[in-house]
């Protein structure tokens, strides 16, 4: 059975024929299609174009297919979200109002709050309790129009627990409609247990970590929070370059708190993507260009810290390309709504309405290495597709902090 | 026919049994019953209490009412928006992609952009246009869990456009489910033809203006942008002065761009409510509090023009009462979510949770002397009600970004 889709007011395809993340004037080029259509078979777009062309050539494949109009609407690939630690247990909602109340960062500690309070929830939730909170969470990025989700563990920052994140992903691919694509984030933070002696725990992940995960095939991606005072560029190498050498790709937290060298350092690994760069270097900005790192900014993550935006205008004005996501995380954005991040793309870093649609679907899919199957509507990828109840792209973040998705196809089938 | 709500998790009623905008401490205090109950009939509300409260005191009434289950739900008065300027013409998202696209303030007003291109627009509509462009966004407010609106005219800014403005309003008030208030705001700019004669244009609004609307009964607040460049401390005193004489509460939108003195005029006049208060001085803080003005903010369209929000939190310490709004415009705010000003008044203002939930209810009625009606859940009050997909106030402002709206009634009727 097909689906067609026809009348679309404004098809935004992304399509440009290139399979790598787009930099600059491309990521204006939303290969837009007016009276546009989409025909849809076994999960799979088998065809695009203006509804007329459509016709014409599909008569016969027509006349069993399901029909939606699309008079009005704005159609884009499904939202893809290339970065969020979803897998983690617990919520923080009695912190966040403890802060606002006026109680210190140590208050909040002694209360038993912060990262540490989301590592105890998460080691101490089954499996089965991870996965019953995790597959809320995806539900709701669905409404939001996302279907496809990259997930980091980090939550464990030991064996048993970052283990166990990683197999929610995994049964979680096998069951939601939301596609998960698994990173492993040992060096997510410091263990208290290991304050001091970060060497050693940098070494705990390398061997006793990285190998299982390896062997496992529980994650593509291996990423790691360089920061000072959490992980130095020489520990975050080690980790970075242990786990290349067993098929893990780098992906790297840089340069949110301080300048530290992280960017620089993604470009010296071949990391695919480098995270948050609120405080990137001129250097760093040149030295991702120049490697082609792909910068994931996480705008969100700071309005809810009251922290200037990542300066995503300036990235693309360099020639890097630029990805956009949630960081969805219970301590420092607790929130799915990929729509908000693309407002805020526009409001706070200054991403054109067409740029912040691009680092959304294309360049996001690109940064988990997913942009053979989505991030763009061409014929033979996967038919993961939004309609929007809006006319254009521009309206879809002009009328801001509203979600605009009407329906969701994922591989094919309207699942919103 | 009665609706019974039970279970409810968390009611917030906001019931303190008084009827004057609420300051400091009393701002926290939500009136939260656990295994709430709500008896609705005819749309008012009949009873409120435990579940087992209202199962023993109403068996009989209970027999054939319709019963919803809450549980697991936050349940709280509909939300009230006091300051939006919804019934305009027209849409500018192609200024907002020129302004990101790295247009001037001067290249978009010779495109035909700006305040000038709304009041082109709104002039030009028909009352039938305006009336469905203004439905489609009360549809929108409906969704996000607003019972209650206030819109302004203000952009004809000669009578008769003023005039469609707000009998568009009022016609809307007759047909649609939220509840419609409606300001005058011949002041809202100074119109091409009367730069440089601002006196002049005082005068028309004066002597043409504030007598029809009065007269006509169209609106019930006066409301006037004192602002450097725009209307003089002076000047708005005597519009807003000449509108209290016939009946139009006073309100102004104050300190938005520079400290000008507008708080403290509020204050002199009587105002209701001051709007914005980016800048506001300390002494007009004082001024507020002593004078009971109502601090009117907008957090969203500071959000959108990237500044500053206003010092909500020192505001409320200070001992003024605080409302929040969308400000609801297609200039400088143009959303309708209510959800998110609540969860940027405590990101950017430093609102508590249960601060930004009394400022987006029963605080913002006050700002629009609604309080005997709505606001709050008591006996005898209309039955304007959300419920929301959250278990607590805390997730509500938490989880932010997402609009977390279940259900609305609006005076005892299920509408969403």
């Amino acid at each position: 059975m097909r689906t067609f889709i026809k009348h679309i007011s404004q098809l935004a395809t992304l399509a440009q024929g290139s399979d790598t993340a787009r930099k600059k004037q491309e990521m204006s080029n939303l290969g837009i299609i007016e009276d546009g259509a989409l025909l849809l078979k076994d999960g799979i777009i088998e065809a695009v174009g203006t509804t007329e062309q459509l016709r014409q050539q599909y008569e016969k494949e027509l006349q069993d297919a399901i029909v939606f109009n699309a008079a009005g609407k704005l159609v884009t690939p499904g939202l893809v979200d290339p970065h969020t630690h979803i897998a983690y247990g617990g919520s923080r909602e009695q912190e966040f109002e403890m802060r606002l109340q006026g109680k210190s960062y140590m208050d909040i500690m002694n209360a038993g709050g912060g990262i540490h309070a989301t590592m105890r929830m998460t080691r101490e939730a089954t499996e089965e309790q991870l996965i019953e909170q995790t597959t809320k969470r995806l539900d709701a990025f669905l409404k939001h129009g996302v279907t496809t989700v990259e997930g980091k563990s980090g939550y464990g920052m030991e064996l048993e627990t970052e283990l166990k994140q990683l197999r929610v992903m995994q049964k979680l691919q096998q069951t939601h409609a939301i596609d998960l694509v698994p990173t492993f984030m040992g060096a997510h933070a410091v263990p208290a247990e290991y304050k001091g002696r970060e060497d050693a725990f940098v070494d705990y992940i390398i061997e006793e970590m990285l190998p299982v995960v390896a062997t496992e095939k529980l994650a593509e991606f291996n990423d790691v929070f360089c920061e000072k005072n959490v992980y130095t560029p020489e520990q975050s190498e080690r980790i970075l370059v242990a786990g290349k050498k067993i098929g893990l790709t780098p992906k790297i937290h840089a340069d949110e708190i301080v300048s530290y060298g992280g960017a620089e350092l993604a470009a010296k690994v071949g990391a695919i993507s480098a995270e948050h760069l609120l405080k990137v270097s001129d250097e760093g900005i040149r030295a991702m260009a120049k490697a082609g790192v792909i910068a994931c900014l996480l705008p969100a993550t700071a309005l809810y810290l009251r922290e200037q935006a990542a300066d995503g205008r300036k990235m693309i004005d360099e020639g890097v390309a630029v990805a956009i996501s949630t960081d969805c995380n219970p301590g420092s954005s607790p929130t799915v709504s990929m729509p908000l991040v693309m407002n805020l793309a526009c409001i706070s870093m200054r991403l054109t309405p067409a740029e912040a649609l691009t680092a959304a679907t294309f360049n996001a899919a690109c940064a988990i290495n997913r942009q053979h199957l989505v991030g763009s509507l061409e014929v033979g990828k996967q038919a993961d597709i939004v309609m929007w109840h809006v006319a254009s792209y521009q309206e879809l973040q002009y009328l801001f902090g509203v979600n605009h998705v009407q329906s969701v196809w994922k591989k094919g089938k309207k699942v919103i």
